[in-house]
């Protein structure tokens, strides 16, 4: 699918001098204007991070996880022991779509609840074996597919300057 | 609301001096670690995409706009008398999900759907005069209060180049 994509990408760089022939001309004036859409910063970014997700979903789909349940597991394997409502609101998810993602991850036998010996309210939530290990299968699909080609396409530097502008935002916006 | 959350960063901002006192290390030691989660591009756009999104809904909150109504808004704006499947299209929002959004923005008198006059299967989208109103509001306090608070963040230049990274991912990733 990577290499498909490429094709069309390549293909369509090659294109670029045509554009003015014909055919062009008319899928260009078919085409939507996005005006000053494309100068909201929220629009702009709500774009990239569906292409983003869609990219991660390809990359990582020998292993059926989406891009939150893999900061679940990413956030559990780095903080084993804590319960349901950190790991949540660390990850800014809303509780009955975190307890519904859990019942999924526990189904699979990636993570297990268990109930808290100081607060029997609480419920603890850790990596199983089989959680660690399907992690860390991902962990090296996003590194070499995903985050790799995210690299190739902005170079180093760029990206580096991109998470932290995005970091600030989420911080002090 | 802007005031206060200012008011919170500048408390914020003037306490990270006095960080290592006792009360500060404990409150550190139970925050969560994001290790590596913290350097992957996915999770940080969606992060900075969700504070931007609730930032937006603030400030447009007199119009009762979300962001992807406004974004039909102004599409329908600057593109009048396109069909339902190439406003869709062009958001990149599912079928479904649009017709539902369409209904809503009919139902408060702000677009108005027309049966095609060349494929009676097609509907033609339309604002109506109380959609260009709301429309013009909308753009002034977004403008006003969100990109401007955006703008002051991050700075004119940097602005500039995390819109132009974004619009290369959304168009090259």
């Amino acid at each position: 699918m990577t290499v498909s994509k490429a094709a069309t990408i390549n293909a369509a760089k090659a294109s670029r001098p045509a554009r003015k022939e014909p055919a062009d001309a008319a899928a260009e004036s078919t085409a939507l204007q996005l005006g000053e859409l494309s100068e909201h910063l929220g629009y702009a970014l709500k774009r990239a991070q569906l292409k983003i997700f869609e990219d991660f979903l390809r990359c990582v789909a020998p292993l059926q996880l989406t891009p939150a349940q893999f900061s679940v597991l990413m956030l559990l394997d780095k903080n084993p022991g804590r319960n349901q409502t950190e790991i949540a609101n660390t990850l800014g998810i809303l509780r009955p779509n975190f307890v519904a993602m859990l019942d999924g991850l526990e189904s699979r036998d990636l993570c297990a609840r268990i109930r808290s010996t100081n607060d029997r309210r609480s419920h603890i939530l850790m990596l199983t074996d089989k959680g660690r290990a399907v992690l860390a299968r991902a962990k090296k699909l996003v590194a070499a597919k995903h985050e790799a080609r995210l690299n190739e396409l902005l170079g180093p530097a760029n990206r580096a300057a991109l998470l932290a502008m995005l970091a600030t935002i989420a911080k002090e916006f």
